[in-house]
């Protein structure tokens, strides 16, 4: 089954401790979706601007990624400029241009309308809520920010009624619920709709709230991060395509799709933007995934 | 096989948003041995006052704790003052009455000489290189802090060159090394000396390092932590006495080891100062072992 996904596509200028990439490909959306087209066809729904270099879309389009919902329309691209600390877990926005992804309406092609999961990317709940009326998919997750949980909450709410799964970073728990503790704070989560919560503890790895069952995914642990950017959305790109590419939400199958997750959101971090996700190959995806077995069984 | 502990035995008086704990067991040598005592015979080295409280030194007798090595001298027992912020994992040391404690000189019996599995408790690394040229033991496991980092370096590396195991936090990881990166952290931990390293996580878990492999273990999801005092002794009880009760260090023992030490530190975390562990039952880490594995099994 394919997965369809909303969200951002974009020029990210970063500088890590490992350097500086100027103009690099980025985006949510193209994230999500270069990490989800390893598992299944992906159709992704975004705008860039009439800055947007071609070989970009060259490379998303040589992937398993139908960008017929990709609209490119006068103005500038989204640009998002960003630095890291010594500590890599930090990072400071220095600008952020919103170009035309500031009046981006999402508009579903038949294609996406009929996928039979959704990602709805980290854009106003408002556009959330309008995309899934949009939508038949039968299985929706969602990412969210700081930003919409405290100003447009009350979309935000309206939203959650009705998706199946959040994942979230795990500081945001305490923004939406004001609970300290993890396992209080899923728990208010799920009472506002999703049974699926996956909160992200970046380094520390990931935990898959299903119903009343907790399961811990463990980081891949790196000797060096080079550019976690896009790392989450990644990680959300190979939770999605594999749970769609095995088509079921039962358990064990939402457990492996945190692996597959998680091993999208190492590669990423060892190069900068999409450097190392775009040469990945199954035969890697396979060697990480037994990695992380390795890595938690006991 | 026994194992023996060193160091401090005391009264703790601790503030967590769950209540007050006034001159309640604690001491880091204590914590261990009670979790220790659940998997093989413990002896513990240590010291404490005229004031200690003979209530708690019937406690410990009643486990499986030899107490010949624990001195009560004239004087006041080691007493920290504690309270715990709303996040649970911040606290402030409100008031160090070292006491007893602050003139300790480790004196080990012949019980403890012979143990074949020694940790060297966190006292200061002199102490500690006096007990390692009494012992005679096969595996020493060693706990320090940032104090003896940064104040008593050239003795701590002394120890370190000599010891098959460190358990420390991670944030201790970077006082130690300067690699904020913990894979390259330990790799200068291991050059030191010991060949297998854990770092502490805390709600995170921990890992372990034994030469080039990586074990990662979580944590126990809970609901409510009323006191984590100790949880961190208790991890390392557990690891050691499961370590001396199978009496073996090969791979498979290490990472079992390292689940039982959270099993212990889990269940520390559940009551105030030892409470809940002191009525830990064999059946309870069973039970408790078979959800770390319901936990992180894919």
């Amino acid at each position: 089954m394919s997965v369809a996904v909303v969200g951002s596509v974009a020029l990210d200028t970063v500088e890590t401790p490992s350097g500086v990439n100027k103009d690099g490909l980025g985006g949510a959306a193209m994230f999500f979706s270069l990490a989800a087209s390893n598992f299944t066809r992906v159709h992704l729904i975004g705008v860039v601007g009439d800055d947007f270099p071609q070989e970009h879309i060259d490379l998303m389009a040589s992937k398993n990624i139908d960008l017929d919902g990709l609209e490119q329309v006068e103005g500038k691209s989204f640009r998002w400029t960003g630095k890291y600390h010594d500590d890599i877990n930090m990072r400071d926005t220095l600008d952020t241009q919103l170009g035309v992804f500031e009046t981006f309406q999402p508009k579903l092609t038949d294609a996406a309308k009929n996928a039979k999961y959704l990602f709805l990317g980290n854009i106003h709940p408002s556009l959330q809520l309008d995309v899934l009326q949009q939508a038949n998919a039968d299985f929706v997750a969602l990412d969210t920010m700081n930003l919409w949980i405290n100003e447009t909450r009350e979309d935000l709410e309206k939203v959650l009624a009705k998706i199946d799964c959040l994942i979230i970073n795990d500081e945001e728990v305490f923004d939406l619920t004001g609970e300290r503790n993890l396992v209080r704070g899923v728990k208010k989560i799920q009472e506002m709709g999703p049974s699926i919560v996956a909160p992200k503890k970046g380094e520390h790895g990931c935990l898959l709230f299903v119903e009343n069952k907790i399961f811990s995914a463990p980081a891949f642990p790196m000797a060096e991060v080079v550019d976690p950017t896009g790392a989450g959305d990644t990680f959300a790109g190979g939770f999605m395509g594999h749970i769609a590419q095995q088509n079921s939400i039962d358990y064990d199958t939402l457990k492996q799709a945190v692996i597959h997750g998680s091993v999208s959101a190492s590669y990423t971090c060892e190069d900068f933007g999409p450097e190392r996700l775009k040469t990945v190959t199954t035969e890697d995806i396979t060697a990480r995934y037994d990695a992380f077995v390795e890595l938690s069984r006991f």
